[in-house]
């Protein structure tokens, strides 16, 4: 096998303690929400590079066997397929041990991270430093900066909109060569990480959900604490509350006022992260309307959850909470509240959701995987992108509500707006793991879910291993011209097809089939 | 000559009148300020398709015949060389008629436009239509809105911060295929200028400062009316307060306070917009420091004054004033002022940059050029990006002011913070066109400031036509890894090298030098 002469020199290059093949070691590289007997995305081995010098070493070794590679900053892709490989046999190339914060500059409020470098880290950094930074930051802690943001992750303070935190990245190339975008590829430019284009045309956003390089370093935006931190919740009683919650969040935001990426979850969703399901449920398919009124009531939650926050001086603070409650207020039994903070406060607060806002990680909202009870849940999300309004709302929740429900499951659902403009639907389609029919109806109803969304004009921003290619092939205007754009690109860059073949359905010319 | 028959193909397709090959005609196609006599960058013909469809047959035509095309929107590119092609004897492909605004969406707040569409239309089309929205703009209306995003132009509103305003395009490319971006790949998506992703890379920045397409539609961000709109100024009596400016600058917008796009006037650049030099200065060489003193008090305008913009509702704006006001407080003699007005009023502000900040194009600013008395001005811009530091300020400023006044020719600068960390020094270098010594002092004054600045770890944002390549040259990072990079997706997706060789650096395999 090709595989077993690279792993050889892999060996060689990094030592055996950094080559894994043990099929029991691998076992931690699968997707870990999978079921336990399914074999389709795993890899032949796991190797860590240190370095840019032994990554560049790496994919020249890959490129000479056409070895497929597999690359992953931490791997906490849970959702979608976790830190697995599209190809079966492929060898992923673990960075979580290439982990220095390389660079905090409070001046210009920015930090250089290397791949492995995960929020508890920069957090910790910047807390170790005592520097005035907040760090923008996704639910789980555990993730790594760069990985989410080269998934277009999303984050949660005002540079989370439009995912506006990355600034400036090193690369390396199939062909083992190492770029520098923007300002960066002027030697000793002073610019690299606070200017967000250069002289000629940005690649930036060509690394992020493609296969196209590895990122080795990348700047990210911090923001200089605010006088005041200020976490807001709004709860709706009606299911049908939900356009007007989407239609006001639209004008709040469209007019500054929310300038961060807020949250709204359904019932369901919020109290999965806080409970499991046998405490509200235990009678057959999924949980029926009237039991969900009831728990929206006894948990305290409404059916729609807004969780948004405030940042910045007093008075702005207090005239924006003033702006919330008077949009809101006019929602018929809609409740508004908030409780101001300072940034040095945030990690005391209570609520997950809060410290999440502000900054302060960890890994309490991962409680949510539990909701059918111990370790064995699991969870695949499907995640389309809408324009910000009611109707959008309405018709996104009656199409997945009505799926999700008929396979049996529960509509888990978290509607996050990336921008003023639009957001993304994150359904949550929990499941018990151990139940390979409950696995398998999530994973079918999801890739329903693609074409169904795809007819009323709706795309994912981001698709599961499983289903990466039937989502990519809906994006298919003027016969796939998009998609043609990037494997042209692919072969030109990547004329081997060695790294991570069929990420977002980008297939190589070796692998691709006629369309 | 292989051009003429392209042209007689591009004559069947468009007719006669719109392949304009005749040599006085062509002068219009030229650079504006060049010196008269001076014949290097200069067109065979310019074609004027006016549907996307003519533009794929002009590709194709093209390519047969191997003839390089330049593309403009509306070609007003001045003081980088206006719609003149890099390559003598290159076809201009003018999108000055394909100017229809498609799309206004008042709910989410954005236009569609096609390239020929300057500020001045789609200002008058929102007008109109009698949308409560604004438009962030450049400082002359008579440039096309996709022509200053596609060159990493620079406009003044909240969109205008880190150039944010673009969301979803089409791009024809060299091979006549037509793409579309972000979520517009997907057919009928209703995501495509709201969301500013897709799945997979997202290239629409591939398409700004470069040879890679054409592009043919593009959505814009506009802001909705806020309740007030107020200019503030800033106007300091000593060089040396530029650092207190910037510095202060940079904390203002970092914490949100200042969310549009400011510049920083120096006195002789500020007061070449509304006179002319000889009612100032009819000595010898530069202006001198003690006359610069003196029209500092006469004119008014201090030796630096700042421009920027609140945007929103009264108690926003008046508690943004009191933080302007307490934060340039701080630096002796400051004097702070700013009027309040309605988003209506606009149109009736006396001053043209209060006018350009609130979104309102006329041609007022393009004064400047007259400097030298009559129509006979001409400038050319030098424009390094720096981070947004009072260190940076001086070192830059010292180096540009010194190198253009040893060239004879005076310092006239525009400090313009393009994001909350960076700052591009827009060096305006003013002459008499009718001078051909003048001019060509002020050609190579910039070529040596490329060298100089690059030194000191500055680099051009944007460069003109002569010195495209020199300034490329010092984004050499790893032996100009970024610029090989480019080149291979020039040579992929462009093979026969018919768009625009030579922009930003990046020419064709076919035209390369050995580097």
């Amino acid at each position: 096998m090709k595989a077993e002469s690279a792993i050889d020199e892999f060996r060689q290059l990094l030592g055996d303690q950094r080559v894994i093949t043990g099929e029991l070691e691998l076992r931690e590289w699968r997707d870990p929400f999978s079921f336990a007997t399914w074999n389709e995305y795993t890899a032949s081995a796991v190797i860590k590079p240190a370095t840019v010098k032994e990554i560049q070493e790496v994919v020249r070794i890959a490129g000479r066997h056409g070895v497929p590679l597999w690359t992953h900053s931490q791997g906490r892709n849970n959702g979608y397929g976790g830190p697995a490989p599209r190809v079966q046999g492929s060898v992923i190339v673990s960075l979580r041990d290439m982990n220095r914060v390389l660079e905090i500059n409070e001046e210009c409020a920015y930090a250089v991270v290397e791949p492995g470098v995960r929020w508890f880290d920069l957090y910790e950094t910047i807390r170790a430093g005592d520097h005035k930074l907040m760090l923008s930051i996704a639910d789980i802690g555990w993730g790594s900066v760069i990985g989410n943001t080269l998934d277009n992750g999303i984050t949660y303070m005002p540079y989370g909109q439009d995912q506006m935190m990355q600034c400036g990245m090193e690369v390396a190339l199939a062909n083992g060569e190492v770029l520098r975008t923007g300002m960066g590829a002027m030697p000793n430019n002073r610019s690299w990480h606070v200017y967000k284009r250069g002289l000629g045309p940005t690649p930036d956003q060509l690394f992020m959900q493609s296969n196209y390089g590895i990122v080795t370093k990348m700047g990210v935006w911090l923001l200089p604490y605010p006088e005041v931190f200020m976490p807001v919740w709004v709860r709706v009683w009606h299911d049908d509350d939900l356009a007007a919650v989407l239609d006001t969040l639209r004008r709040l935001m469209l007019e500054g006022t929310v300038r961060g990426v807020p949250q709204v979850l359904n019932t369901v969703l919020y109290t999965s992260m806080f409970t499991t399901r046998d405490q509200w449920w235990q009678g057959e398919g999924p949980i029926p309307d009237d039991r969900i009124e009831e728990m929206a009531r006894e948990f305290d939650c409404g059916r729609w959850l807004l969780r948004c926050a405030l940042y910045g001086d007093e008075p702005t603070v207090d005239h924006g909470f003033e702006k919330i409650k008077a949009a809101y207020g006019a929602i018929p039994g809609a409740e508004i509240w908030g409780t101001k903070c300072a940034p040095e406060d945030i990690p005391e607060l209570e609520n997950p959701h809060e410290r999440v806002m502000g900054g302060v990680p960890s890994l309490d909202l991962n409680q949510m995987v539990a909701w059918y009870g111990g370790e064995e849940g699991g969870h695949i999300a499907f995640s389309p992108i809408a324009p910000l309004t009611g109707r959008d709302g309405f018709a996104l929740r009656d199409l997945l509500r009505g799926m999700v429900e008929e396979a049996g499951l529960d509509y888990m659902a978290s509607l996050l707006p990336v921008s003023a403009r639009s957001f993304s639907h994150i359904t949550m389609i929990i499941y018990d793991r151990t139940d390979e029919q409950q696995v398998t109806s999530a994973f079918e109803v999801c890739k329903t879910l693609v074409r169904k969304a795809a007819e009323l004009g709706y795309g994912e921003y981001r698709a599961h291993l499983d289903f990466m290619d039937l989502a990519a092939e809906q994006y298919s205007w003027n016969d796939h011209a998009y998609m043609r754009f990037c494997e042209t690109i692919k072969d030109a860059i990547d004329p081997h097809g060695i790294l991570a073949p069929g990420k977002q359905g980008i297939w190589p010319r070796s692998m691709r089939q006629s369309r």
